[in-house]
């Protein structure tokens, strides 16, 4: 792993975050003490861009994995690979981050199957190593190295659902939608269009996840919202661009979508 | 990549199409700001030959991946072939699709494994990344690169839906059949049969359309029209020709196939 | 793919085949269109035979994959086999009928998993393309190719259909057994016995025709009354020859055996 | 194929085998048309050692394939296996047998996966093809081979049978339990013991097929009962011997064990 | 196969085995017929080391594969391995058994799939062959090999059980713990303890075994038993070393917790 | 495995490990006898610790593999490798570990499939072998080798259980959370806070685990306390640290949060 390798991780630009509730700081303590992380919330509550920006504060490496149900440990850890000489050791993400002393970051990591999670107990506790069981190799991890991981809490399921001994190694920071005033900022800020028109679309968000549960499985995301601004702002008619970005993507059901569209022409007749 | 393989992604010739209601703008809209699109809408009514249509129009190469469900993230992203100096990478459709800045065509991606709707999010927000894990390479894709996917809600079960974490990352379009005038001016063109022969083929499709749900699965499509057209044109007996492409490939259950000849025996007796 | 190597899906003598009802006029006139068709009937009604007899009559290679539920996608298009060199793609049985102009009969597919059915679509709309995602290649269909495909009503369940995108593409014709006396016909050319002992072994086919569904899955096939007159004609006494290949092979409930015996000795004392 | 290959599948020596009802007449002239065969009976009943007298008399070399629910169809036909020079084409059983015109007989072929059910089908009509897929060959048949296949009708539940598409492709003969005078001449001239000691191990063997459906699954075959006969020739006590291999090896049921105990125990005190 | 590799299954020690009741005598005619032999009884009943015993008398070395539901028929018969000219057939434990003239001990043979329990039926058999399907050599059995299985009749659920087709190639031996003695005087020898503690660890044994199926799902060991004497002999106080060896291993069930602590301490104050 | 391998699988410093009841001695006479010793408890109750400090005061390498579902016997046992002159053979963990004399500790063995566990027990009986049966070699264990695994009790379902003639392999020792004094001690240790902070985490550790089985599926662990100390050492206040590192984690239940957080409160204002 040369120094270009590790270049290539680097979170370049700062990325635009808000801070919601001192959770930067409770993450540099964490971060300080190398304790693993979880974030946990919602589809669209902005975990992802949350360690990106942690990543850049803190000047480290960012490995992002999008964890799903058939990834393997060795997606993780790494391979043997052919080449003219035989086999070839790959490293997998996961070990790439704990030499270069990234940060990696795991996302819904409940999605992948079991060993998966296993595999990452003993970089999370006093060993800190990482065992590459297939080269017979013990790694120990950078001193920088840090594990995150993200949770949704809406999806868990009796089947799927992480196990106590993997939930017990990480400290957990709660995510959520940001508040009204910040979320029309963001949108604004995003997008080009002015204040008030990303206040409405944060009104019809609002007014939609308030019906999470009661027909709709998650509400309208910050991102769906950016999506609808950008529509506008290319110069769409805000009640279309809503409808394409709002109503269509979010349900099939003509009741529901009835009551979202009603909610969108509350604000663009 | 040379120049020379994204030729052969080219549409060359413009495809049929007819605009229904205002989505080819919305469509350039969402491409000038390369927002990922997700067209709904059952079997036929015209996803993939807008996805070829706009393609032309915006004069993007265009690859399309008839989704699968065995197909796995390595069939979308590419694999390590062997070859006299070992091992070679081969990308796959997507990353092809996001080096050369293609639009990106995922036919019923929801048939797909969890693991192919996955690797798809890094596309799909502002990262516009795509991970080679397997390679170790994290690849910006190229500025012109879109992703597009297609969507039946007819078929969606329980089992097998888009997660909300995916669905949110879309900006939607509905389709639907096209109106009478427009079919029937679709299937005269596409087949050499006369205005009025089309008519009636168009009449015969819709009294299948209101038997959705209540026999039928799906109603008859326009391509099945088509065939009917051609085989009319090749000069099988109107009433045969029905037969064998409205009545015949669409049911087996001896009721809905009388009711089915009935509405062809009424055009052509 | 060298002329030598089409030769081998050449037939070479003309199929035992009777018309029973316009079918070799509506498969031509399909075929100019190069129209994608299905055959559907139930077992031994002569729908193999008739795509035999087709490509006979309209010269063209036929290319015959017996479906299963184990097949997959590479084994119709192909996949890469290693040699000395490294790895050499070879085409499977749909790629090579898409190159040589062959007609491509795919028997029951509605036993494949989806990819295979999935596969097909491309090769069966306007584009008739065939994209071999693991070559990165992309073959335009011969202007020959055709794709034929079987289906047995009586077989298919909830969980195995084929879906409505898939069924769209063809049109269809229904094969069933044939008439009493062209069934006579064909038992005793193909066997060797007389017209009188033909007729009295389909008469014993339609009594366990109309069973069906009462005590037997299927009725008597026209294969295997061709099996009981070879036996006849082997010089076994016609009892013998009828328990051996009309009773025992059916069924092993007691009581639908035992009817189907009297059958037998209604004819054969 | 070479000769010698052909050797090794040769039956030397005469098997043993007595005729019960014509079957050896019966299975000739089907052997004359080259018609598929179906051997059905419960376990040990005689099905395999009647193939191999045939193959016998009949002057065929014999390939037998013991069926499992992981044999695939490449353990069938053949693959493709790595040598210095890349890969190299291995013909499965199936295949040697159809290139070199032996009987092969398919055991319990209900067992396996239905590709390998669906791989014989080509050999089982008219055309006498096998497609060797993978290889892109089309071999057809030896003249003189001849596909044979057995079937345990008490072992087929709802999930695992032969589909009517199959077993409309076959003769077939029932076997069961030779006769009792038959069964200890059997059981006599393979172990040595007298004419009396085998009859009283034949009764013991009746009683316990009468439990059939009663508390056994299946009754003491014609083998158990040589192995009885075995143990008593090598003077074993004869209760001592029944025990070990008539009643120990059949059940678990302490009741099912007491009563064929009992069944013993009237023969043998 | 050399002399030297057939030495290293070899049974070099008389192992420890105290025969129950004529077992030796019956396994040795079995063996003069060559006959395969299922050993049955309860885990830790000593089934394996009578196989070791028997190994040891005859004279002849002892191959053991402990099954479990993930081993192939591969696994067992062998496959082939890359070197460096290319694939070399590498035999499996159960070939080399049969070239060698061993004697194979298939342990909890039941747990194997059923491709695992159908490739030992031709060496099961009259024939004793077993067909190495992907070399395509059919191989004779040494004259000295035996097959010997074993069967924990407690453990056969509805879902995995022997076929009555494999059950009926056997003769069975039915094992259970020694009797308290034999059971008391194998203790001591293997421990070092004195005749009376050993005894006492027996009689907590039995208690624990008449709390099979009301509570327990096994009883108490002999190598529990055998533990427990270590522990004593290694200067531990007994009541401990039953706790450690007895109680803990054996349940977590409070209450049998408490009722196994409690006949411990009516020997172990 | 030259000394240089052995090495990297030395515990260099004493663990820190405070004994709780006899524990030490009982672990020492087991292996002294090399006897299997499985370790009970639940999650973070210092399990994978107290065999750390024993292989550290024992003076032996010790060699841990978390079990996972996916794990296979292969990844335990080895397998073989390309390289340029074909295959090698490349020793897993516990071959490893048999071959060096290390302590071999398999955590959460009953994760594993079944394969996994029927491997090691020809290791955990009087054989102390280990078959590498892919390559043919039947390996002795090293005189200093002893396997340890362990078991979390709460966890088991029908479904996946160590079957008892797995468990009755080991001696066993129960390990539960230290007692309150104990517990503080270790946490002031650990993270640098006073004795009174670490005494209040440790009262509201106790009080979650009261809820366990009533809302919680475990109270918090030690290693929880220990993350909680961390954070306060870091100058994080109490209250948010506890949030952060005590209730986050555990549960998304909104009225065992507030249960929590109330404990939380009781002690950190």
């Amino acid at each position: 792993m040369t120094k270009h390798d590790a270049d290539q991780f680097t979170v370049k630009r700062e990325p635009f975050y808000k801070e919601v509730g001192g959770e930067v700081a409770l993450y540099e303590a964490a971060y300080a003490r190398r304790m693993p992380v979880m974030l946990k919330g919602p589809t669209g509550a902005g975990k992802s861009r949350f360690v990106e920006y942690m990543a850049w504060k803190l000047g480290r490496p960012l490995i992002t994995v999008a964890s799903n149900e058939d990834m393997t440990a060795s997606d993780l850890v790494g391979r043997f690979l052919l080449d003219k000489d035989g086999t070839k050791w790959q490293d997998g993400p996961l070990t790439t981050a704990a030499r270069i002393g990234a940060i990696c970051y795991l996302d819904e990591i409940v999605e992948a199957r079991q060993d998966t999670t296993v595999v990452i107990h003993p970089l999370t506790d006093h060993r800190r190593q990482l065992p590459l069981d297939k080269k017979g190799e013990l790694i120990e991890a950078h001193p920088d190295f840090q594990l995150v991981i993200s949770y949704n809490p809406g999806y868990q399921s009796l089947m799927k659902d992480l196990k106590q001994s993997t939930k017990q190694r990480f400290a957990a920071l709660d995510f959520d939608y940001p508040g009204a005033e910040l979320e029309a900022e963001i949108v604004a800020a995003e997008t080009g269009v002015d204040a008030k028109t990303a206040g409405k679309l944060v009104q019809i968000a609002h007014r939609s996840r308030n019906l999470k549960g009661h027909g709709l499985d998650e509400g309208i995301s910050t991102r769906l919202l950016v999506y609808a601004g950008q529509m506008i702002a290319e110069g769409v008619n805000p009640n279309a661009a809503c409808k394409m970005t709002l109503v269509t993507p979010l349900t099939d059901d003509p009741d529901m979508r009835e009551t979202l569209q009603a909610a969108v022409e509350t604000f663009f007749v």
